[in-house]
């Protein structure tokens, strides 16, 4: 049995998220369904976790099983012939049998963007959030830091997540300013539910005045989603890579 | 009766392109409905030029006349509240009655984006021409050299075209390369129909050794149009500046 990784680009716009749900239309059925077409024996595909609805993907990671003799190059062109032009395959390899993209992850890095200014953009409606309030970069870079190293993030992850060990790494935050744009990019071994939005969404009160960059880390200690900043909306949110 | 000029940004993805037509639904016409809500005297809008179905722009020119008395810096809020999220008033000012915003515009400056790579973007699908094949960028930048200054550009202008003086200064013709996207700015007094498109067209046809830099000033002096490249497809294309 082949095992074969394939790395897919996707605009979370229109979809319910990553995961087939009952209600709305998922990435990985459109995924699934173009592998129907291609690969006959293929009923299931593994991604690397969940992205929310809204939420895109510069590099998500998936794999699945087959028998299939198609030439691994050809993956990503087949694929892609099954599948609406806001989902691309962007490669494809061939992996050990035992490789499984959620379990093998080690990492991911999560780009996060912001656009600042009166105006929202018309172009990139759904690409950014859109913040009018003048931001204190020097807050903002001082309460990064309090996120950085090996956290309980019990205070920043949804209280809807259901994973008993909320403990994890913080390895990189950091920011760019291009132009209007204010771009996060956080690299971690593991995130929990709504755990990257949460963060975006203090970060932002605390540019805006309203939460001191000091309190982050008795936040963190207190473990209290209530006291930390509200979740920064989906589509200022990319999944950038998957880490294995 | 006051002039007002503004400033718009759209997405040119689901119109049939700035100016009002009797089939499909044009930027024009929906700012149009809009003034008609905020400045009930409004009936007509004056653009700096029109831009094709499916063409961007990140900064329109246009103007319009009322004897409303909203503040000029409630204007952009006021119609964007009836406008569609792919259309942002950005900017709004007073200018003297004699103001036109096609007549008085001196030069314009235009975008052009090619996104290279194997694969094309499911993010960016309506924002690139996705060119495949490797570009000489020695040869693209050569060719480019030939089309700055003045020239009669009837042979890179659309046989539609109904203006009589086709001689048209460019001032400026730059690339950048950032990763993957190839990115082209061109700057001059004026363009033709379908001019940038077909100098882009041509630029790309050059790069993939189809076409040689040095026939440039022959096509030009020739003024055929079926001696230059294609039309490159308009979702590359982004007014970005009109000049007064």
């Amino acid at each position: 049995m082949r095992n074969i990784q394939i790395l897919i680009e996707y605009d979370g716009t229109d979809y319910c998220g990553w995961q087939k749900q009952v209600n709305g239309i998922s990435v990985q059925e459109k995924i699934l369904n173009s592998l129907g077409k291609v690969m006959r024996d293929t009923q299931k595909i593994t991604g690397s976790g969940r992205t929310d609805a809204g939420v895109h993907a510069w590099e998500q990671s998936a794999n699945f099983y087959t028998e299939s003799k198609i030439p691994i190059d050809r993956v990503p062109l087949a694929l892609n012939t099954h599948l609406p032009p806001d989902i691309r395959v962007i490669g494809a390899a061939e992996r050990p049998e035992e490789f499984h993209s959620r379990y093998h992850a080690v990492g991911k890095i999560y780009e996060y963007k912001v656009l600042t200014g009166q105006f929202p953009s018309a172009l990139n409606r759904n690409r950014y959030w859109h913040v009018k309030d003048s931001l204190d970069m020097g807050e903002i870079e001082k309460a990064m830091a309090f996120f950085k190293g090996t956290h309980d993030f019990t205070a920043f992850s949804s209280a809807k997540s259901k994973v008993e060990d909320k403990v994890r790494t913080v390895n990189r935050l950091e920011t760019e300013i291009v132009g209007r744009e204010l771009i996060f990019q956080i690299e971690g071994d593991g995130f929990l539910y709504n755990m990257v939005r949460i963060i975006i969404g203090t970060l932002i009160e605390v540019g805006r005045g309203k939460l001191k960059a000091e309190v982050i880390p008795k936040i963190l200690v207190a473990k209290n989603r209530s006291l930390a900043g509200p979740t920064a909306p989906p589509q200022g949110l990319y999944l950038k890579k998957v880490l294995y």
